[in-house]
């Protein structure tokens, strides 16, 4: 579609739709029309909010009633529209609104991280059967553009590991409770109240979302197409007062980190774990609703990217990134895909972690290599140790009532040769 | 040149070509040759050192005595070479390379920030005459992707500032003297034994190659093509035991920052100044030969892009990433100079500043729009104000003996009506 204009047809009108609205409104260089929205509810009031930020006030034009339709087809089935938008929060609806559009030869921009995560086979398959892009860098990270940096920059470098805060709810949880000293519980509960979190939170706090968004990242850096249900997750659900008070005689500060790191063995080693990070990290002052992603490679060396992670314009942000990219015939070559098809989810490497725990008959410690420092109280016991990854999952210590796992530095120790532990440095890992 | 073999000609050999030449042995996906290498003594003997860092040692293929000529024209009147690399230290025998290129329609990759910033205006008419593009990621911080992002990226938004440490040499000196609570002085030898600082590192310490790339910056942020002669540098030359102390009692670092932002009269305000950092700024833990940039924009909110500014990988790296880039007919929109021919530096802002000095006669205060605070001792004095930056540089406290000016935060206040004093935060900035 070179220098062809982009008429939009927009599946999902909340905050990210709105949002896009409003950037579509508002950018300066680039224009594209939207022809439809489609949402579930046409009697809702759709009302487009001022800018109450802006010196002086800002007010949008509303969109015009006929703008809306509930009536799939009239996106679909409208050869005028060429890109379609899907922001809805319905991961198998939008999967299909995904394929009916490719099948009709329109391209396709979206932020639902959980449906590109759980299809990305299927989404890969179809962009070629019909030779039509899906664009999704506000599915990770929103602000950041790491997708396209990932794709475009690190094309010719060797990216030894990847890893960040990928969620901003947990962020923003984690952030309160080490700036305003409160419990966990109260984090929570203060952000489901300003709408930073769910009432049913369990996609972000248990590690989910983070999780769907390496299974993307993985792709574009490594080349892996892996079912989010291969790769271990603990979010943060399980942390409580005295995790928060070992991290802060640490100085350090709690994270849900997501990581990916090529091993010795050609594998990959790739889950989401609570994580101790200490003042001199760059992660450590990546605090509320912000992202971080750290890379390692052999030439560029550590790039570490920081930026809004959810939010209506950052999200909006990436999405006109994406759609003003399609109007110079943009799409991902998934190199590394095509390139490399020998890489798998390795489980056998060494993780140093702190085990929080009541009874210290849940704690098998044959299963650790090597045991660092115990302590015991009335009400709570710790551990910090070093186990293989495998033992760590297979020890039931990631959801044992009363226990909690915190990685405890960023370093993954590699276990091919048992005793023979590497210092995970890009340059060990590079040329093996 | 549409998948068309890419065919180097290499003008340099120093520590960035040969950097260029690892790469380009040992890069995974595209591939490109080198089919000459220009320098100035041939009778220098030009080995390859192995690369010590990568576990079992890696031997790289040492370049044919046959790759190495004198004769810029070997490169230059050579049909087959489509791409000349410039990776020369001397500023003013680069532009010479570059216009001879061009005119025989090659394109270019650089690495020469100085020559881009004295001649970006005519590199800019060049580069449409003869329809090739020059391609300078590697003259911006190295291994940041910052000049394709702010190409790509921040095309449709509404950049508001970006600010950064944007040199190494002055970095690592700084991360020292704060790490090693050693003086400037030893920090500097130091950084020479090392080879981080040149014998005469007077580009480096007193911020012009800060202000090169803060001026090419602009080009792709603002639109805004600025000769460097206009922008004001101040680097750390003066940085002496007391302004250290001061910057440790405030729990700070300074950094030594280049910084650009848009201001409500349309004008822009870009300078480079040692800047006192704080422990929450993204910037803080931005050490060693790192560099940092931090942008603001209307939609994407705050960005943080941090990786290496220096070495031979890192730098090597973003060479390989234009070279890639060109395979691909990629070049430089420019979309915001042709956008925009309305900017212009702008001096009538206010800045709170740190003034050390020895002599009270030295500072007009009444030049002050405040003052904050005023400390005296036997050896020195310090005050800490509010000044226009028009009457800071009238002051002449920025190159009085004894005196050093150093910025106390990151807020820019606007004087356009002087008590108006604004919190210069992306929103107040953008609808005016």
């Amino acid at each position: 579609m070179s220098k062809q204009k982009i008429k939009l047809g927009l599946f999902g009108f909340g905050c990210v739709g709105q949002g896009l609205y409003k950037v579509l409104e508002k950018n300066i260089g680039f224009k594209a029309e939207i022809v439809k929205i489609c949402v579930r509810d046409k009697s809702l009031p759709r009302i487009i909010s001022d800018h109450e930020n802006v010196k002086g006030g800002y007010t949008y034009n509303q969109p015009s009633e006929g703008l809306f339709t509930c009536n799939k087809s009239d996106i679909l089935d409208d050869p005028d529209i060429n890109v379609v938008v899907e922001v809805t929060n319905d991961a198998e609806a939008a999967l299909e609104i995904v394929v009916q559009a490719l099948s009709k030869g329109k391209a396709v921009v979206t932020a639902n991280k959980k449906m590109i995560a759980e299809h990305l086979k299927d989404i890969l398959k179809l962009q070629q059967i019909y030779e039509v892009p899906v664009l999704y860098e506000a599915a990770c990270c929103a602000s950041i553009p790491v997708i396209r940096n990932f794709e475009e920059y690190y094309d010719n470098d060797f990216l030894s590991s990847f890893s960040g805060i990928m969620n901003g709810t947990t962020n923003y949880i984690l952030s309160q409770i080490f700036a305003r000293n409160i419990s966990y519980e109260e984090a929570l509960k203060s952000a489901q109240q300003k709408g930073y979190a769910e009432s049913n939170p369990v996609m972000d706090i248990n590690g989910y979302d983070s999780k769907y968004k390496l299974c993307i990242l993985l792709a574009h850096a490594f080349g892996i197409a892996v079912d989010p249900s291969e790769i271990f997750n603990l979010g943060i659900q399980n942390i409580n007062d005295f995790d928060i008070r070992f991290a802060k005689e640490k100085n350090s500060k709690i994270k849900l980190v997501a990581r990916a790191q090529k091993l010795k063995s050609g594998g990959i080693a790739a889950f989401v774990l609570p994580e101790l990070v200490s003042k001199d990290h760059q992660l450590y002052n990546v605090d509320g609703v912000f992202n971080g992603i750290v890379t390692e490679s052999y030439f560029a060396d550590k790039n570490i990217f920081i930026g809004k992670g959810a939010g209506e314009f950052p999200t909006a942000s990436a999405l006109l990134s994406d759609i003003s990219a399609l109007s110079y015939n943009y799409k991902y070559e998934y190199k590394k895909i095509h390139q490399n098809s020998s890489s798998f989810i390795d489980k056998d490497f060494l993780i140093d972690v702190y085990v929080r725990f009541r009874n210290s008959e849940v704690v098998n410690t044959y299963l650790f290599e090597n045991i660092f420092e115990r302590y015991f109280s009335k009400d709570n016991n710790y551990l910090t140790g070093r186990i293989s990854f495998r033992n760590l999952i297979a020890s039931g210590l990631l959801n044992k009532e009363g226990t909690n796992v915190i990685l405890l530095n960023d370093i993954i120790k590699q276990s091919e040769e048992k005793l023979n532990i590497l210092n995970s440095t890009v340059q060990t890992e590079v040329f093996v």
